[in-house]
């Protein structure tokens, strides 16, 4: 696969949103986001997506300019009515505004309605560990599961994140969803034409399948982590953003790529000032012990080292910084035939 | 299995307590919390624990007469140091302190260190729900997974506990651990000389095993729910309980069972109050349209009822309230000992 120059990808992101009617403050914020997931190794929440947050702008299943409307306000809670805006962006200022609460009033919780896909969770939640803070946001998805018993989609996969600060390393960062995997697994194996492994999905019917395009494409669920655990985690994180933002939930949250409607999703994030519960020093401290503990723990058979959540993605953003993102021929094709769409210079992005 | 009386029993609970030296507030409180798994059909956690309980008091190693100290008190938030107090005594004082302070500001998260093992999470959870709040709360517990890629025990299984109120019903109660079973499962399959699924374990080496006795009581590791999620999801409790707390961590958790010391557990807890955010007719009917959504949606061949997180429960608790609480006649003998030797006439408690 090509590499490409991740400055520059931004730039086209940031172009691109102009071009299709954010203002500037907008489109930076949405294309900080975006790289963030190319730049992290999530390919899957980065530019690939662009073509489609263009197009929902385009036809009017993103606002352009929302009327940002907050309520229900106090030293350390919010509700924002994000007013279909752009997903990223909305996210940005919500955290901002829940890191300013937990300053000063030790921990926040704030809800975000009608909002859109923003992303990679954990692009959010490293906002608040640069602030010395502890992050967590969920948001809930299109659905994808089914409630343990079930066979019909019913709820997301409703990822979580949490970040946490460290002393002279990058944050431990957890962002996952509750699904064992994503649909793009599924969708890549049909390709393929290999299996799936049994726990990964469903059939349409609820039966344990091997065949990926039964356990997604054609109309299958997939399955949670540890069973009706993940099923109630992914139901929890539904009512914290869907049912206690005032967005939609459940089978009513719509897809991405369903550009019939909007996708109506709601988020809930909340910031803990770590300083209100122990001095920042020990908390660091005690922190990296318990991490090298885990680190320096015995290894299983043939295993080199032992990462901490958030690890694997810095490996991978020092590489891109030096080798640049790859992209697939497929999406770099998109990419020139959006830019060219847009009027933009595709030379100025090393396309 | 002969059944018992669920109120007499929580007698025989409350007067060992006594007798081994809590006052009359503590026993009640730990009376209340401990038979709660009982009646929940949570047996693990319940009147199963007596005995150790009893002797680690016995032993010094829970503190009888605690020096119950709160700090960094703000409106939404506190720390605890509950001085090696009776777990479920202390945790249920916390939570009392963050329904409080939710009730008044939005929402509060509280710390405790230097607690003791406490039971069934959804005891206290399900208190918040009573105040038409939302409950939170973790714990970590003694080492008994390893990080992914690893093959020593390092973290706990750290459960989690949320609890949702809702208009005519019980709550959703969702109270998982991070491990996909629990560690009683092994021990009850190699003692009946059954083998184990892969996925619930690795042996000590780090390779998958189908032997639960290498699984567990030899050395081996639960596996995470998700894999590297369950892992991810652990170690972040553990820094929300242990680290953040000034608790015990890691590998410095001690067994209940370990007789040699004390167990330095940290817990954390988070209410938020719905009405902060919705008002409470709003967010009952949309948790209600959700939770009919999933309860309604199409089921699996051979599946009669889809259960939300919770329902199980309160089968059983309708269930053991007609016809008592089943005790294994191992169990049975273990009380009759204990209670004669707390000078207990065991009449009172129909045993």
């Amino acid at each position: 696969m090509k590499r490409y120059n991740a400055e520059k990808l931004k730039q086209l992101i940031i172009d691109s949103f102009m071009a299709a009617g954010l203002d500037q403050e907008q489109a930076e914020i949405t294309g900080q986001h975006l790289i963030f997931a190319d730049q992290h190794g999530v390919d899957t929440h980065g530019i690939l997506r662009l073509p489609i947050y263009i197009k929902r702008i385009q036809e009017g299943l993103i606002n352009k300019t929302p009327n940002l409307e907050w309520s229900n306000e106090t030293n350390s809670s919010a509700v924002l009515d994000a007013d279909n805006g752009m997903g990223h962006y909305i996210t940005h200022l919500a955290m901002q505004k829940a890191i300013e609460k937990a300053k000063q009033h030790t921990i926040s919780f704030i809800t975000v309605k009608n909002g859109n896909h923003f992303g990679a969770l954990a692009s959010y939640t490293k906002m608040a560990a640069k602030q010395k803070m502890i992050g967590f946001i969920t948001t809930n998805t299109a659905p994808l599961m089914a409630p343990t018993g079930g066979a019909e989609r019913v709820l997301g996969n409703n990822p979580l994140s949490f970040a946490v600060p460290r002393k002279n390393e990058p944050p431990v960062v957890l962002d996952m969803a509750c699904s064992n995997v994503a649909g793009g697994k599924l969708v890549l194996a049909s390709k393929k034409g290999e299996s799936i492994p049994l726990g990964w999905a469903l059939d349409r019917e609820g039966r344990p399948t091997t065949d990926p395009f039964e356990g997604f494409e054609n109309g299958g669920v997939l399955l949670p982590i540890g069973g009706h655990k993940g099923y109630g985690l992914s139901l929890i994180m539904d009512i914290l953003t869907g049912v206690l933002s005032g967005s939609n939930y459940g089978k009513n949250v719509n897809r991405l790529y369903d550009t019939s409607k909007v996708t109506g999703i709601g988020y809930s994030m909340m910031v803990l000032n770590i300083e209100s519960f122990l001095p920042m020093d020990i908390f660091e401290d005690r922190l990296e012990d318990l991490l090298h503990m885990v680190e320096n723990s015995k290894k299983a058979m043939d295993v080199e080292r032992i990462y901490l959540p958030g690890q694997m993605e810095e490996k991978i953003i020092r590489e891109r910084l030096e080798q640049g993102v790859p992209l697939p021929d497929k999406l770099h094709a998109e990419l020139l035939e959006l830019s060219s769409e847009l009027g933009l210079d595709k030379g100025q992005y090393g396309l």
